[in-house]
């Protein structure tokens, strides 16, 4: 029995336009698929880049126009990889021609403008998927596996973090990053906290922001200097729907960081630490261990942790971060075949755009909101 | 040249009276001590407890009557580990009876209780020293030094924890650690997160306070539950008069944790990782190592990092907590010789008690507050 | 310009066939390839085994007759992934047919077949690759750097280690792996060690191997038990060419090891240590550090660690174990395109099965022998 | 009831002696002692020298005439840490004067004369403890337990270290740890890993042993050149009585480690990582965890592991390298008493300096030996 086709079009090539096209190659080949999938075409700033593209991540066509690739009866799903400000107006085109949509993160700047994206989606009857790759590891979901299952009891209390340092340049001139509508690290790596948040410990009922602009100026690319209003490093106090109480932080600015995404989770009965510097390990401490006998132990990823087992037979061999993008990439598939509910919709998205902007509003009016 | 006599007089034997006692016996090996200590009198609850811990601990003699022996022109200086609801009462008494006091944190329940007894201490022209023994380690002294020194530029952002788990057994009975005033964890390992802030960053000058309590009842000992008010987890956001901003949490039901008291420190030029739990490393990242060659670096505690090398000639062996104690005493003395500043006086632990209740009221009122 | 095309024909779909199959699909995204790789077709046990495993690996044929494919004028390249003991038939067959030959380690049982394999592929004119994928790590390869850069000075000791657990269980039956011709765990772990050791540090000149049975016998799978002959647990003194001393373990019964493959290098200015369980990390000692400041210190993989950059263009994200065998099939087409040698010929493949045999010939003499 | 006096001698005030005089002071109180200890003379080089360390180690007597100190019978027991070239004939002359002795490692250079001491001791009927205090660890003993306890099933493998760089600098001159007699590093340091070896696993069968000089000659402090004989890099195969194999390695040429003290043993059931750079922790691997939910625990050190408790009543305080010493010390009074075997008597050192002798005689000799 052949596999219906599935035809991507896929609109920007850099850092994730990349990861995308090279999850496609491997879950293709580590997933049994619910499609045929086939690359049809690559949209890019302009055809020269667009061709280059689309020859090296395998794309049969390229073009120029985004407009018109969307828009093509020959496309069935469109990715959305293109620079932030543009994801609302691809994406929108896409849902209009009735083409599924996997979008990066951030769905828009504004909170109000991701909403009209996940209604329309919705509206349309189109199935979305948003880049939350980090959730996509299966030391995440043996995490939220154990929570959920008791394993660690009563939930109490909860820290999570995600810096990284690619903006600890002072020198380094004003960018989109800073952009006052959608910019900032809250917006940026404080979502991927906020999700993971969600993701193991259930809704966020309430949060008190902090945000804090560390770099007061940066030059603004023409030798004069700009003010940057955005947030280098941001915090919140988290209360979850649960009754557990919590924080994440996000920074951009701590030095030497390359991917601190870590997670702390406390329960009655035992813990789990993660660190995404160390995405393989899971460190769990059970409170039912034998006394003189108990201490986090570090859990490596193996077979016994699915999806592992497709990528490789035996443990610690180690997945990689493109590894999660596939996986990522499997679970929209199977969403679109109707085996599975969307992994992370443009309605979860909005979600998580609008915890970012209570957070920053809660920050800036300086007192706790519901989220 | 004969060294003066220093006479000790020690009340309460328990967990930190032993410390003390350790401390001493240490500190008069490792260190060259300006004076000659005389482990004069052990106080302690009743004449048979007192005994038998002044013979184990190497006092001389022994008394129920604290009154009487911090009274007793004997004694030269007096320290106090009596449960924290008696520090105020004896503090005041060896002060007024002009001897040196050396009081185990916290001062008092109350801030303003804790202000008394610092003027009284200043008032009577004696010196005072609390027991913030985490910050005698050389670890800290050097990180201290390099912050201070300019090694990791322009400190931008800061994270503190002290996390344990000695409260999380839900079944445990209502005890003074629960007492609504002065009780919580703020009150018992905030306050040496934050000591330990403002010892590598200087004043806090801003507080956003979080306290929560995660064990809502607990057996009142008599059969009944009793309400629990105090905090489980607190957690504040913080801005320094420097400006630079940052964090600290604290928590007792952290399960599996003995002694998360971490520190991160970013620097626009580098950054600096510690936690207790690995106490005789620093964890150093420098933005000027070449290109592909930077990561954090471990120090391991040496002869580099004194006073290390007054206790091991070489790098490597390890400090324990107890020679954190005697670092402690040693410090002490040395202040009471007039050979260097208070290392930790009544005035600053008055500062970081007044630290406490701030962050606690800004929780309560959900609203900054100035530190 | 289009690229010349290459035909891959793979014999084999377990753990390594699937590997080989993922490299291709990532390497022709990830790398700029000489070559347009078309998956030919893929061989295996039986028609149905062969069909579906194409099918899901992205072959366009299937085949049960591996001879046919091996000669058939339409396969350029040849991937030998079938159990060991038909590696040596297989790559003759394919060499006869004028074909480049990727083979699995072992080559052979026998150091006699491997060479017998080695010398047909050059006197043929073909070229020829060995799977050792943890080379192809770029912290391996910045190890390398640093050390024929001068970084760590003179290199006077190393130490390399690969253990892992999955023959801990006495009840599992006797298997391929316990064959007294090629099984043993110097031949399927020790090889890695062997190779790695010469990667970094060059030609290895004398060893004094030890090679012990740990598990006496196991069940034959026929209700009786049969004796096991071959090491379990196997070790080498090393003597390099270069002067330095060194030596090496193979374990597969370190009972909790699913990966340690590791590796400690010191100089007289610096030392590296690695492990395959971080490999995304380097940790790497400089002498020349300030004093005081010394430290092994955590490299994370980046761009600035080719061909990281290929992967990810942003630090700490990690490659996984399958992106080692798309930097190993890459290299492999750059030596078929005449761009670059051999990362790893039958030739040197013969070298490490030639170490491994001396190594288990020294241990059974228990004198030292020449390598 | 008072306890009855113990008048102690030492000799020697340097690294080791300091250590001495600090563990007493820390274990009277730490323990409870079977004797009133007194530190009763210090004999040192000069009269000068020894006054000094005397009032600064708390001795209340000082000497420079050893002989006569050991000979007075106001001594009970003599402690030698002066140079090791001089252990023998101290250590002869306090036995034959009826006193305990304590002697630092090594006994003497040669195992000949510390068969002598062992068998002087023995027929005088005093007892003997020798420095090895890695092995007073209560992590170690916790080790020992679980093996011994069948926690880690049947023994199959073991891998020691001791490896630090206190020797790396090939400019410093030649000193006595070059003495072709009793010096080396296999004595140094392989001598601990050689007492920790038999301590967890019981009694080495057979060596077979590989020393190496990589640093070729020395200053001589005469501005000359001086080869070197003694091994800079050592190592061991094993064969435990028990069945199970092993090795272990010394340096003192590992750049960058300070104290590599390591131990991994591995069983049927489960595994044990250690490393005295993190010596309060030690790593459990059980095998009987629940699938899915392996790995390695690290267990912090705690009141659960006696004498921990005695130091500390909280866990994850830390003892320090001191505090080793002081278990040692309270071991040894122990033996005194009567209350225990010596914890490492003479006859022991004398076994491991055997196990030296024999490690370097089959290197020399190229072939296995019985231990």
């Amino acid at each position: 029995m052949t596999k219906p086709l599935l035809r991507v079009g896929l609109i920007g090539s850099g850092f994730m336009g990349k990861a995308h096209a090279f999850a496609y190659g491997t879950a293709a080949k580590v997933f049994d698929l619910p499609f045929a999938v086939e690359l049809h075409t690559l949209a890019d700033a302009n055809p020269e880049l667009a061709r280059t593209a689309a020859e090296a991540l395998g794309f049969a066509r390229a073009t120029a126009d985004w407009r018109a690739m969307v828009a093509s009866p020959e496309i069935d799903v469109v990715h959305v990889t293109a620079p932030n400000a543009l994801h609302k107006e691809m994406a929108l085109a896409a849902i209009a021609a009735g083409k599924h949509v996997h979008c990066e993160k951030p769905l828009a700047p504004r909170a109000q403008d991701a909403r009209e994206m996940a209604e329309a989606a919705e509206a349309r009857g189109v199935k979305t998927q948003m880049g939350f790759n980090y959730l996509c590891n299966p030391m995440l979901a043996l995490a939220r596996e154990m929570i959920q299952a008791g394993e660690l009891g009563e939930i109490r209390s909860y820290r999570g973090i995600h810096a990284e340092d690619y903006m600890t340049d002072a020198s380094a001139p004003f960018s989109f990053r800073n952009d006052p509508v959608g910019g900032g690290v809250m917006a940026d790596l404080g979502s991927h906290a906020l999700a993971t948040a969600e993701f193991l410990l259930g809704p966020i009922a309430r949060v008190m922001g902090d945000a804090v602009t560390a770099i007061a100026e940066r030059p603004d690319g023409q030798g004069g200097r700009r003010p940057v209003e955005t947030d280098d490093v941001a915090r919140a106090f988290l209360r979850f729907e649960s009754g557990a109480s919590g924080s994440i932080e996000a920074s951009w600015i701590a030095m030497g960081r390359k991917m601190q995404h870590d997670v702390e989770v406390y329960g009655s009965k035992g813990a789990l630490l993660f660190t995404q510097e160390r995405f393989n390990e899971l460190h769990f401490y059970s409170a039912e261990d034998p006394k003189g006998r108990r201490g986090f132990r570090c859990i490596e990823a193996g077979p016994d942790h699915p999806p592992y087992g497709r990528f490789c037979v035996a443990p610690g061999h180690q997945l990689g971060f493109n590894d999660l993008k596939a996986i990522e990439m499997a679970g929209f598939l199977d969403a679109l075949a109707g085996r599975a509910p969307e992994p992370f919709s443009f309605r979860q998205g909005l979600r998580i755009q609008g915890l970012v902007e209570t957070v920053l509003a809660s920050a800036r009016e300086e007192r706790w909101r519901d989220a």
